[in-house]
């Protein structure tokens, strides 16, 4: 057996035991059944997910993972290319975006170089730098394969190892977020591989395209999936054709965690594709997934409805880096506490129904 | 002047020269201009409410504001009134969904007595309720006005006496909440009597009605409306009439916050008739108002909408006692962090659009 199919195999069904003994209690404590919706679903979720009637949200991390792609040569992106290494040290120097947003909300950020274009001196030695590089970026899409499925199948395997790290080191729950300059274009080019959507529909603006260059980028799409015509009978021949090292490194991070009994949390339109091709290698990965916000990319919400999943975050943001996901974990936290936390109606002499 | 009009005045704009420095310092930061939605958004209310171009979220604080209501003796919930007291007892022995929700938010919970139909024992001495009754619980609206304007404008100016202590006290952001078997049916008379909605498009079923449940508080909705005929023309008289002692304090709660420069997060149905209330005494009110969650109840997104406000939290919940405005707490911790945390382009050294 491959390695790639024994990462699949060991995917397991969320524990109904657990979820059902989860359900019991929420059904007696002091508030109206059901009424906190979304948290009691979660709650449940989670317990079946990490197999136990008492479920956590902490310890907590976020991985962002980095990549670059050859079809920014197209033109893809207002940003040059040069951005995604720029960016990478901003992360490790505690300065961007998802850095303020994940102490905000209790999670460790590391980050992960499945295939930034640039070598790291040997001496900078950032614990939290995971080093995976497959390759120095992707090939153009619009005239090669971006992968070889060697390549994917190894940036695959080098997410799944960043997963097993983190919860080798304690954590509970994991976030996934990106950065690529370019990303969005193999992200879009997956959703119309998976979901046979038009790219003129589903294509966005990614970090700031005006209204010809969304044309533009939505016909270097079509331009790629005519040359290559992935589709979902081949999830891993289509991320290699159109994919990217850090979304086939999104899609293993959550297989191996999924079969570690670890939720990931997804953020936007990349990491949604990086699920799509999660999903689609594994159904069984589904529940272990939890959705976060719904991006501005107008792709984002048919990924989403594609994979049975609802965001309850609306909050416009299109910035990726794991933004929306680590978002989530104070609503996570919510629902695990009230387990713990909350009276039943004995215990607070509160009265049931009437009618 | 009356007190009412006093506090009606002092409800200034939002200061436009702190909300330009803020857009201006965002549009620097390491992320395309815009990227981060909602929370920039919200940075820039903060700071035009806060007066401040380094608005905080922190400290803040939670009130259930609590009233009993003489349109239970119609049976338009499926909880007996006197769920209403154990409730309060509940939420100051930490036990509720409020207790732990506020904390997972980092926000001190406070209960206010504005009309709970219950004598405390003068040795209760519980630093977290306020008791500001203005009478024991409202009429039956069916029948009668539920409360004199005299005893509205009273629970009005008592829920601006809780802002100002809290706001006394340091608080910086305030949530509102509440508890109150029955308060659907005047929070949703208030919707039908601003809106001109009809009763059996928005009423739902609050804590749990089945279907013929429904329809009779739908009844019982309809025939209070046409009893007193309220409209916005008079928005003192249709609270007196059809409203609720813990409604109207949560309006004079909204109306005081505002005035001393401090945003109040609104919670479901029952919040969100109040900010009707307080909208239509005082327009100025609205940007103060920080939306939280959509309800189940579908009246609240025309309540929303009404006042030109989006809610980011699709959760699903309908519990109320400020369950779904405590969640929005660290997504403001979020927006105002990222104005103090994240580098600019230029300290980070990262490369502008190129397009």
């Amino acid at each position: 057996m491959t390695q790639l199919q024994a990462l699949l195999d060991a995917v397991q069904p969320l524990d109904s035991s657990a979820m059902s003994a989860v359900q019991d209690r929420l059904n007696i404590l002091t508030k109206p059944q059901g009424s906190l919706g979304r948290l009691e679903e979660l709650a449940v979720q989670l317990a079946g997910i990490q197999r136990t009637h008492r479920p956590t949200a902490t310890p907590a991390a976020v991985t962002v993972m980095a990549g670059d792609h050859g079809v920014t040569a197209e033109g893809v992106s207002p940003f040059p290319p040069a951005v995604t290494v720029q960016m990478v040290h901003n992360f490790l120097a505690g300065g961007a975006a998802i850095n303020v947003l994940a102490k905000v909300a209790g999670a460790a950020v590391y980050v992960a170089d499945l295939g930034v274009n640039y070598d790291w001196p040997a001496q900078l030695g950032n614990e939290r730098l995971l080093v995976c590089k497959v390759r120095h970026g992707t090939r153009n899409m619009a005239v090669e394969a971006a992968m070889t499925t060697a390549e994917a199948t190894a940036a695959i395997l080098a997410g799944a190892h960043v997963a097993d790290r983190l919860v080798a080191n304690g954590m509970r729950v994991l976030a996934i977020g990106e950065m690529g300059i370019g990303n969005s274009t193999p992200a879009t080019a997956l959703l119309c591989a998976f979901t046979g959507s038009d790219p003129d529909v589903v294509v966005g603006k990614g970090t700031g395209l005006d209204v010809a260059g969304v044309k533009h980028k939505a016909q270097v799409i079509r331009r790629a999936l005519q040359l290559h015509r992935p589709g979902s009978t081949n999830p891993l021949e289509a991320l290699a054709a159109v994919g990217g090292l850090e979304i086939a490194g999104m899609a293993g991070y959550m297989l191996r965690a999924a079969a570690l009994h670890c939720p990931v949390i997804i953020d936007g339109l990349i990491s949604t594709s990086a699920a799509l091709v999660a999903c689609h290698l594994c159904p069984a990965v589904q529940p272990y997934l939890i959705p976060s916000h719904v991006s501005q990319e107008p792709g984002h919400q048919v990924m989403l409805a594609h994979l049975h999943l609802q965001a309850p975050l609306h909050l416009d943001m299109r910035l990726g880096e794991g933004t929306g996901a680590v978002m989530m974990l104070p609503i996570l936290r919510a629902a695990t506490e009230m387990l713990e936390g909350m009276s039943t109606f004995a215990e607070a002499g509160v009265s049931g129904r009437v009618q």
